[in-house]
């Protein structure tokens, strides 16, 4: 039996090897490269499970996590991260063990790698097709093509490809809107073929397109990560539905607020994280489930977090379910940040699986 | 000398004896108890800091951190939480061992310690006076009066008591705000001396009222925690100014893009959690600050942050002096959760203390 003293993560295992197993199909179905982005679940084990539907490259997102998924076994490793240059002696001893792929984002970044690398490594030019996050903007034609010259002059570098994560899908409400700013995003970001792009990997990577597209023409890799567990945000957004949703943070119930119909649980910002969702005017930061289905439980949210409480709104009915010493089960908004808060899962039987963040952060 | 390879949390040691130092006087000169709160640094190298002030009982918010102050010697310990019944092996290990004092926060507490316990303890009565968190509201007399029945009742809780935390003061936006919304919230407070309590400790602790109040008057113990470092939403609450604020994130610069004067840095929600500000209408998720004197520059603010990236809008001259493999120095929105998610500090000459989320979290 599973025994909760403490906010408790709560892997629901079979959700989670079918969201691996839809993904890696469809990737599949349509001849598509695979590089599951891991940065959602940071864990050897759950590493395995993609493992065992045939995946043999993988995307992170800092140098720390390549060095963790290198020692199981890894052996194509893409830190989707701008090349940060004051990690080097680390970026060298991993290029010694493994394919790593890296980002170049900017232009000083060719120079300084051709300077400091010991090792040849791919490189994909990191594109921003509207996300105003990093990488080249599509539009910038001048410093797409100086990036492919530098990299094209720098003999420890090696042009794979173009990578780009529309993160502004993450704007979307419904499937329709993921659709349309996907569509004017993969627009942008196939018009580098433009610049003899032909030969070259067009990697892509982002929950929600990956989750609704039904035609990925154009497009040589996937590496989205989120859909491994998914979480209350990607219901929102239109990329997934309540039972998809493969993780849900067990907290227990320390205090009760009749006149409110508010439950105080153990389960703050340094469980949760402290994003939030606008629901209906309403900022919400967790969804409570019913135990059993992990069904959302009808009006119920997380109103407020601080750093260890967790303020639950409830229905009459369901305030009275829940007495003090009870575990209150509730989705989290991002899953990404609330897995690497908690950093351990618990599955079926209350057995322990571990993540990254579990370790020293050095 | 400092080097940087990942984000690091800087910490000002001198900055942070000295807001530890005025915090203790102030205590001292009005005769008052500080059970300062040490959620926010969580470190026992800081701890000692205070502890050389004379401190000599401290304040938690869970009974993990209570099991980690308790091994360097800390002998009156608050976990100023609503108990977590479901951990009373733990809690009765420490009563063993430290002189523990609890939060009841709702009636069904003092029965199930009363059945739990193997050890005496004392206990606060947790009153909500205004902020909508934990605890018993401040005008319901009857629960307040049949809590305190309870506890009499139950041979193993001693009242101490009572405690409340004005979390609302966090609504501030002016050293006037802090003072009008402190006043009502303790005048609400001490309204409960009415039920018999004029033996009993009443215990106050919120960082904006204990650094702007001139009097305590009716105060018996302050619980402040935040003061320790400070932080952005300090300075907009009205509660210090950004040259009392003692960490900030080191980041590396990774890339630069030039059509909107921003750059990426190596720092993201995982770093400073997902904490942020209004500020004229921009919601704001760190300041950018000179290296040497720490001050903010002109115009500068973390605009945007995803799982390890921050992205920094910068004034045009700025955006000349940073370049990609450099540091840029960050103050977090909330010393606290970036503390946390950190999990280590340096400190002059690079050396670096310890937090106690750098352990395992079980």
């Amino acid at each position: 039996m599973i025994n909760i003293t403490v906010p408790t993560l709560i892997l629901n295992e079979a959700r989670c090897r079918y969201n691996i197993k839809v993904m890696t199909d469809k990737a599949h179905s349509h001849g598509i490269k695979l590089r599951p982005h891991f940065k959602t679940h940071q864990s050897l084990e759950i590493g395995r499970w993609f493992r065992s539907e045939g995946v043999a490259a993988i995307t992170v997102s800092s140098v720390k996590m390549a060095q963790y998924f290198a020692s199981d076994g890894w052996e194509e490793i893409t830190i989707a991260f701008p090349v940060n240059i004051r990690q080097i002696d680390t970026i060298n001893e991993l290029a010694r063990k493994v394919k790593l792929n890296l980002l170049v984002s900017s232009l000083a970044t060719p120079v300084l790698l051709e300077k400091e690398l010991k090792e040849a490594v791919d490189v994909y030019i990191e594109v921003d097709c509207g996300s105003n996050r990093s990488g080249f903007r599509y539009d910038n034609i001048d410093e797409l093509k100086a990036a492919k010259e530098a990299i094209i002059k720098a003999p420890l570098l090696n042009l794979k490809g173009y990578y780009s994560h529309a993160g502004h899908t993450y704007s979307a409400r419904s499937k329709d809107d993921i659709l349309r700013i996907s569509k004017e995003a993969k627009e942008n970001f196939l018009s580098l073929r433009q610049i003899d792009g032909d030969n070259l990997e067009f990697c892509w990577g982002d929950t929600p397109s990956c989750s609704v597209w039904k035609s990925f023409e154009g497009i040589n890799a996937l590496s989205p990560g989120n859909f491994v567990f998914y979480d209350v945000m990607q219901t929102q957004i239109g990329a997934c539905a309540y039972k998809d949703i493969a993780v849900a943070l067990g907290c227990p119930v320390v205090s009760k607020k009749k006149e409110v119909l508010e439950i105080c649980v153990h389960g703050g910002a340094i469980h949760f994280s402290k994003d939030s969702l606008e629901v209906d005017g309403q900022t919400i930061f967790g969804v409570p489930v019913a135990h059993d289905t992990w069904e959302p439980l009808s009006g119920a949210f997380v109103r407020a977090i601080s750093q260890e409480h967790g303020i639950v709104k409830l229905s009459p009915s369901d305030y009275k379910k829940y007495e003090v010493g009870d575990v209150m089960y509730i989705l989290p908004i991002h899953s990404c940040l609330t897995a690497e808060a908690i950093g351990t899962y618990m599955i079926a039987q209350g057995q322990l699986i571990g993540h990254m963040s579990k370790k020293s952060r050095d």
